[in-house]
């Protein structure tokens, strides 16, 4: 086997979390590290360029929609995801599984792959795993996922055992699959909430030769305290060599939390998805600028925020714009709030680094974490 | 009275056409001047500091859409349109005549002013000539309309005497009601199509004390041959030594047109909308990225812009994001048209003081001046 394609260098460490140093194909990613999600080749309401000034140097993007449209050929002769984007980093993409479950209208798991009909055309469909790693080998992302079975929640213990089996044999053909020596491969941990299974599958991933190791299946529905449990759970299983990515979490206390227990990577729709329904994280906690208390506030979103939505809009032009349907409003939102992720990431760096992430967490407010947005 | 509350320097003149500086008080605007049309105090997907950089240095927003929502009440407490944009430039407002024309569900126009229901809520409002000036008073743009009547195209000559008529009757009292002493007023000559109306509504607009003139009613609906053909016999009315702006026009080709008449300022929603309609302006002419041709095209829209679109993104990539409806396409296409836009303003410019103008018109691409769209 040749180098691998990607390398974590520990830089620091403060109790199981970990301050590194990601080595892709398309440059280094500091970590811990947010991707913001680009599903379809784009961070919604977002330039790459954009994007590349806040500060992030790897974007998530998804398989399974791209393969849908425009397809993985089409990409593969643009010469590959990042340029396809003009994006200068690295690209991660998700092996589809979950998409493949949640909008094909039809869907049935089997021994060999998931088949669907496309959401988009309804084309029948058959995602095995050897297909999920030939489409993100076209893509040509610098981090593949193994294709997994997402267990819904709720699942009965019996089912949800199956399920990790299942990704388990998944993630062992996908290993075989692989062809492109410049790519890394990551394997997912399933189990739903159930503590043994987790175990069992966190061990059984681990043992695989993977690049990095997933732990998916969470922030599916379960309660919080459930899903901390479960990825903490998750995590003391994982090489402590190889980067650690807790997928589809969260907000910024789960990802202190999730930092604090030694994962690396994240992607999460929040911070652009709330942003488009007007919902903007601040150092102060949410808040929501349709609100008519909004209306002649003449301060920006956060006054302790370095973007430039901060250095640009009030509040009131903020509400106004999101009142108008205007695409200014989106933009300016999910700016502000992928700044607010990348700052918080860069507060973990330091704090990791100086020994102080139980000070940064407890520093968090409260109302940053909730779930709820504030309603008018 | 004091000072006039705008100047306009003309530094070159070729045949009719003028190279000037419109001094206003948020700063000097090159002439021929496009302005991007920012109707709800927005410029559709775009930012106002990318407006700036393109080069842009005046907007255009409307009376009627931001005394709707949010209110010229809360634009004044915030500073004013151009504090409230956060736009370091100069704005023109519409009086929102054509708007409560033919937004508003219900209207009826009488002497006093124009009757109609808010197409928000439904709110009865009567937009007078005085309450035109007073909502332009507060939102603090550099330059007012004078409510016109829009004349609905086709008009018949009866209904078209009567309706300039009335327009010059408003445009009286549009003066009269002005007391802002550093907001200039523009007054619009109406006429529908009929030589004898324009010639005589543009003698009644001219012979008032305006700190510069539109040409209105044109680009309803009209052929094109008459459209020109009206704009030229109203500009040859209008005084010299002030700025002439032509309503609502147009194409790349008829801005040359009307730039070769001695007209001055535009506007025109044309660049904005069909950006977002997936239509792209070049120099060879109209681009519908829309079309399966561009499906693996990695050249740009234009190899021969400077913009940051073509600079990034690939016909291919832009075909996708439009496709997906990804709002990152009407970004592209947007901020593309406005720099084509930009730039052949600054071609005329140019054109005009080396005494090229004509030159200029013939190398216009025929594609680029037609009104259809390529279909796929």
């Amino acid at each position: 086997m040749t180098a691998a394609p990607i390398g974590l260098e520990i830089l620091a460490r403060d109790g199981a979390a970990r301050r590194g140093r990601l080595i892709t194909p398309h440059g280094a990613v500091e970590t811990p590290a947010f991707m913001p999600v680009g599903t379809q080749g784009a961070v919604k309401a977002m330039a790459p360029a954009e994007l590349w000034d806040i500060g992030y140097r790897m974007v998530l993007s998804n398989a399974y929609h791209l393969a849908v449209r425009p397809g993985a050929d089409l990409i593969a002769e643009m010469g590959g995801i990042q340029a396809f984007m003009g994006w200068k980093g690295a690209v991660l993409t998700d092996s589809g599984g979950f998409q493949a479950m949640s909008l094909a209208s039809i869907n049935k798991v089997g021994e060999d792959g998931i088949r669907f009909r496309s959401h988009l055309d309804g084309r029948a469909m058959l995602l095995t795993p050897e297909a999920a790693i030939e489409i993100q080998r076209k893509l040509g992302c610098d981090i593949m996922m193994a294709l997994d079975e997402c267990t819904r929640y709720p699942a009965e213990p019996a089912y949800a055992r199956q399920s990790a089996e299942l990704t388990a044999r998944w993630a062992e053909r996908s290993l075989r699959a692989r062809t492109a020596p410049n790519q890394a491969l990551f394997g997912i941990v399933q189990g739903s909430v159930y503590s043994d299974l987790r175990r069992t599958s966190a061990r059984q991933i681990a043992a695989l030769g993977f690049d990095g190791f997933a732990t998916g299946g969470l922030s599916v529905g379960e309660p919080k305290p459930l899903m901390l449990e479960m990825a903490e759970l998750s995590a003391s299983f994982l090489p402590a060599d190889k980067p650690r990515y807790l997928m589809g979490v969260g907000t910024p206390g789960d990802l202190l939390a999730a930092i604090a227990m030694g994962y690396d990577m994240f992607d999460c729709v929040l911070p652009t998805r709330n942003a488009r329904n007007g919902c903007a994280f601040t150092s102060a906690g949410r808040v929501s600028i349709k609100q008519s208390r909004h209306l002649k506030d003449s301060r920006p979103l956060d006054e302790h925020c370095g973007c430039r939505t901060c250095a640009s809009y009030s509040r009131s032009y903020l509400r106004h714009l999101y009142r108008a349907g205007e695409i200014l409003a989106a933009r300016a939102l999910t700016e502000h709030n992928l700044f607010f992720y990348a700052s918080l990431m860069r507060s973990a760096q330091a704090a990791i680094a100086s020994g102080t992430l139980g000070e940064l967490r407890r520093s968090m407010p409260e109302a940053a974490d909730s779930e709820g947005m504030e309603e008018e």
